[in-house]
């Protein structure tokens, strides 16, 4: 039986691979390798359990072709679907990217789940979904949810239709609303957008907004951690969970003056004006994970640790 | 400046286009005529206020090109999105039917907008957003949506990718999120069935499911009513509202009984076993429209003051 992770050479993907691997998984991992990075999965190629194909599963007959090809026979007991978009802007520039990306992908998972018999989905979906909700506290039970880009829409498409695939022939469907995870290897974010300006300018840090932003962290590793625990403990056939920190966040003026710490002490920090840092941003978050710290979860880190950590990480990475 | 009606000769676009007419407005509308028949808008084509084009709003090129050649010049105030699948049944045997007419038609309907610099869309979206909530009350803030069908599905994909639009570029939008709906012209749906078999043989009348499914039904001249008020009324950039009858619905049970009396009142009713008519049927259903009667509307009948209405019509639209 054959775990398949879509996105699978994806930031989030690496983590949850060596995580299926560690316990004694087989994995088989596709990716279109266009936000994807072979070079994240190289460590595991020489491992026997695990298998990769360049497949781009927004276009249903490759992603069949491909899948039945690199399953040469074999079963897949779970689809850890984690392919998407990952550029939030980009996908408000052009509403293609996430129609494709973000939602395509995900239908073509539930028309093969039917298809091949998969029985378990575990869905990588958003606190996009929700939009805006200001200083209101969201928890799963939260609505209307109204995404206010194209990304969170197509996220919340992806979860309708999965939930629908329940009621009509998937056995189970895990549904996790990421918060904002940080962690290596870093593709795209807060934290590899100011490092990579540091990079070009080591005297000058401009940032997105003024800086009162204020978000809930994870880091990568214990939103793998909750993925895992949620996958062995939740009691219905749909689990919809809210996946974050516990604490109300942190602001960008963190990020931007721990980046600054780390990378460039001299470096004059410069902000913009108004709490969005581009249209689709949430400028404040306060995100209820009570639904699973029920369950018996609680992340290790807090967001200004694991944010402290993801600087580091991410710093090393880029060599700095 | 004209009104788009996007599945224009459909059962509630006929409804809907007569009223526009009748405020003074100049109405288009599209259709792929799949489901929507041309003679429900005869009466309509020798008024000059009035145009049809025969397109496709699944597909882009043929529906932005079917537009601009109807418009001759002419800007688009208002688009009223009615265009979609609307046998819930067929959409769960083949998921892209319900992909196809009820999601991409309103995809392609927002990138039009944007194209277009169309200001204001109006969108037929359903209870059937929310799924099973049992005997809970629901209410526009009730989640989180779980659709049970593709079609529940892919109009919360569509009210999310509208939602995504009021952000981005979309100046106002209003989903309604509708009941239930009869009367004429029928095309669909349990009174039209029930007087089909009435029809086949006046003897029997096999009901699906056990008849004690119970659900919020409400005329269609209500419904283009709330509407009309809604976007006469609505106070926010997106308005999100549930219509429907404020009474607890009738059952299944109510309708075999009127339809028995009204088109043949010797038959004798054969109940089925359970109580969903078919997967995704929603069994009971308890909806929450206090946020439109805290509006100002109400509907004039109840549901069953529709049905009795509806069945009427119905049977003499069939000629029994």
């Amino acid at each position: 039986l054959v775990h398949l992770v879509t996105g699978g050479a994806g930031f989030i993907a690496v983590t949850l691979i060596k995580k299926l691997l560690e316990k004694g998984h087989t994995v088989l991992a596709l990716d279109n390798l266009t936000r994807g990075n072979i070079a994240y999965i190289e460590p595991f190629l020489k491992n026997p359990s695990f298998t990769f194909a360049k497949v781009d599963c927004a276009d249903l007959p490759t992603f069949r072709t491909g899948l039945l090809s690199a399953l040469n026979g074999r079963r897949v007991s779970d689809l850890w679907h984690m392919a998407a978009n990952s550029d939030i802007p980009a996908g408000g520039a052009d509403a293609n990217v996430d129609l494709r990306d973000t939602f395509m992908t995900s239908f073509n998972a539930v028309v093969l789940m039917n298809e091949q018999r998969i029985p378990t989905i575990h869905f990588a979906s958003s606190s996009a979904v929700y939009g805006d909700f200001g200083r209101t506290e969201i928890a799963e039970t939260s609505g209307p949810c109204t995404p206010i880009s194209n990304y969170g829409a197509m996220k919340l498409a992806s979860e309708a239709q999965i939930s629908a695939a329940v009621e009509l022939f998937a056995v189970r469907a895990n549904i996790f609303r990421f918060p904002n995870v940080v962690g290596v290897p870093a593709t795209h974010g807060v934290i590899f957008d100011l490092l990579n300006k540091l990079k070009k300018d080591p005297s000058i840090l401009p940032v997105l907004g003024d800086g009162t932003q204020q978000k809930s962290y994870l880091h990568v590793s214990d939103l793998v951690d909750a993925m895992l625990f949620i996958a062995e403990h939740g009691q219905n056939k749909l689990n919809i969970f809210n996946i974050g920190a516990t604490d109300v966040g942190a602001t960008v003026r963190f990020i931007a003056e721990t980046v600054k710490a780390t990378a460039s002490p001299t470096a004059h920090i410069q902000y913009g004006v108004g709490d969005k840092g581009w249209p689709g941003d949430v400028p404040r978050f306060r995100y209820s994970v009570k639904k699973l710290t029920d369950l018996g979860w609680s992340p290790r880190m807090n967001s200004e640790q694991a944010l402290r950590l993801a600087i580091k990480e991410i710093a090393a990475q880029m060599g700095m």
